[in-house]
């Protein structure tokens, strides 16, 4: 027997239709002798719904009764999920975020899960009913309805697996696992068998969109066991105790897995791109102390978060031009402070370019192993592509170039790392 | 000062520009200076959305899960209200069923009020912040959310109103008030300035659906002053201190108003009909001690309501026929019950008629003054309008007639007892 935590997204739950579906991969889990709690989001489109009525509503809302309107989607998919399990013949029922409850900290439409109490829902799931529980919900400490910011979901399903001690966090979503790059650009892409929390972290922040990014990092801290893969997938093709999809665990895992034969040990894990990034260039920035900060701590104080940062030489002595990136969301925002600040950084022009992306190759192994970069710089020179930035991490290798060439350097370096399909083991 | 209650319908809520209309009517009742909470209802059409989700995931709903999903209606209307109050610069705070708490008993989607926990609402009025409630919502003692049933927010009004002792309870409704009689069958029909509590019960079982009649009865038992009144009338022309509704109050409260000439006394309030009675006849009942017994037990056991009762002499020594109505709705189920009993019962044939309209005459003034009756069976004697079974009250005579004649009855009714709109003083 094993306790899974099991989590729907919004395209899984549009309609009784769809739940009965999900209801019937539920069901199987509890078939198999396991102790299930389901986690849900609202029905496909529901949010954006009660959404746009708060905002129609007031559009600077108090986040205190935006909540109260939004968090009413998931209310409705959990109560629906525990008919349609009742109408199988399976004990269910359902627990909102203030029955349980789902205790959250900071801001509401931001709040972070801060401890669930799970000895009720234990119980009951001990007895063999099915806890359903609605995402992306909680309770303030001072006994108001809170919601985690789109996506929370995910992070609901996380907190609830290492509230009960899961063996297992199953996250059902459109895509049936975390692949080596995206397959719309690289024809030849793999789904991955595991990856680390690391390597996820990594490419889920550089836009492989499978996962809400803190989730992982909460399933990270609490050693959660993740796994990824699709609601859509054929029912009778996928036995109860099968393991579809990415698997996403902690380093030790995988190091057992890679000896016991079920992973190949690989240098890179994935390759990811980025196109929302944006370039700042500041010219004849005066090379002295203090210049970059005075660049830098508007910006942080903004909460704007510079990624790569480049210091060039510049044509005459005594400055220097800087290069820098961001979101490209924040890229006016970012450039109306720079011009505030001008007199005070003393820099001469500011150039800005959003036609740039950012390619990243990922994989624990790097750790270990010197010469993926210089690879990676390698194989790129030979394709003509220019890097106009670096960036490095523990497992990961980042570089901007022109938007332009995306495409074509995934599929170069999907290649030099021996990704594509048919190199598989 | 005075501390108000006021209840807007689904239509008065069916989306945000009609809730900005809502709040408009509300905050002229804050700025007149009075402490006002509000109790709302789900948007139009979205409680049957909610209960067709329900239906579809289990025909044979678990009332508590369905509750989760029904409650969630009016949970989306008061953070938008509340959050549309915040736009006008006016100061509000929603209030769920779970967290006031509106403490219930009795069954899942039919549940009763039995106490509402008014300390935290009543200081949070006494700050100036309007308090937003959804209506129809509650909590069960092991902390579930129940609903009181299709309706049932007029009761959550009524009862918010009690608890915190309010000065009035104004529900707005799409009618502007209570009338002498349906003014789409008589053009001459009048608004009342003031009904009792017994003529409301009585005016609203016979048909005129202006007030659930729980709230009715809550109101009467917890001395609730309620008025009833539309909110779709040119907001400049109310002043927030005028009555433009019907008052419902005490006999004691129409006395005096009477007495201070501020209403005229009538013997007769108003005319009701229903045309959703049916009538059954069983033929040939032994005329014999426990028979009756054997005809009303199974029903009442079953909980249909029998209405009025009639025994004819019938056509031998020791039998007689028995008449009686029921609610339309129970027909097959009552015909199907009495069938199964035939033999207890001993009766020859059972006739059925759905037919049949029930024309009520109503007023409190009845119990001093005798005559009413009489006038009334002349009046629609006169008019060749046969009776077929007759009952009364202390304050209501009511009579049986072919559903045909329904709209004539009431006319020569509204015309003989002085209620016709050039009669009105």
């Amino acid at each position: 027997m094993a306790r899974i935590v099991m989590k729907f997204g919004g395209t899984s739950m549009a309609g009784t239709e769809r739940i009965r579906r999900v209801a019937q991969i539920v069901r199987k889990q509890a078939a198999g002798g396991n102790e299930v709690a389901v986690v849900v989001s609202a029905m496909a489109g529901e949010t954006d719904r009660l959404v746009n009525f708060a905002r129609e509503a007031h559009a600077l809302y108090d986040p205190a009764e935006y909540d109260v309107v939004v968090a009413s989607g998931e209310q409705v998919t959990s109560g629906l999920l525990a008919l349609t399990l009742q109408s199988l013949g399976q004990k269910a029922r359902s627990w909102l975020g203030w029955q349980l409850p789902v205790r959250t900290i900071e801001a509401h439409a931001k709040a972070r899960v801060d401890a669930i109490d799970s000895e009720a829902l234990l119980a009951s799931m001990a007895d063999g009913t099915i806890a359903v529980i609605p995402g992306f919900q909680g309770l303030s400490a001072d006994g108001r309805i809170t919601t985690m910011g789109r996506g929370g979901s995910d992070t609901s399903a996380v907190a609830v697996a290492a509230a009960v001690k899961a063996d297992r966090c199953d996250i059902y979503t459109d895509v049936d696992g975390v692949y080596t790059t995206d397959p719309r650009i690289v024809a030849k892409a793999r789904k991955l068998k595991a990856v680390t929390y690391e390597e996820m972290l990594e490419l889920a922040s550089v836009g492989a969109k499978v996962l809400q990014t803190r989730s992982v990092s909460l399933a990270m801290k609490e050693g959660v066991r993740i796994q990824v893969l699709s609601s859509f997938v054929d029912d009778d093709a996928t036995p109860a105790d099968d393991l579809p999809g990415t698997l996403i665990v902690s380093e030790e895992e995988m190091e057992r897995m890679v000896e016991e034969g079920k992973m190949e040990r690989k240098l890179v894990t994935g390759i990811a791109h980025d196109k929302n990034e944006a370039k700042i260039i500041l010219t004849r920035v005066p090379d002295k102390p203090g210049a970059v900060a005075e660049i830098f701590s508007p910006l942080a104080e903004a909460s704007i978060n510079v990624d790569m940062i480049i210091q060039n030489v510049g044509r005459d002595k005594g400055e220097t031009d800087v290069t820098f990136t961001i979101p490209q969301a924040d890229l006016a925002r970012a450039q109306a402070l720079l011009e505030d600040k001008r007199e005070a950084i003393g820099y001469n022009r500011i150039i800005t370019d959003s036609h740039v992306a950012k390619i990243s190759v990922v994989g624990v192994g790097m750790k270990s192993h010197a010469g993926v970069a210089s690879d990676m710089f390698r194989a790129l020179a030979e394709r003509g592509i220019n890097i106009q930035a670096i960036t490095t991490s523990e497992i990961k290798v980042s570089v901007m170039i022109d938007e332009d060439e995306t495409e074509l350097a995934v599929r170069v370096l999907h290649t030099a790392y021996g990704l594509d399909a048919e190199d598989a083991a």
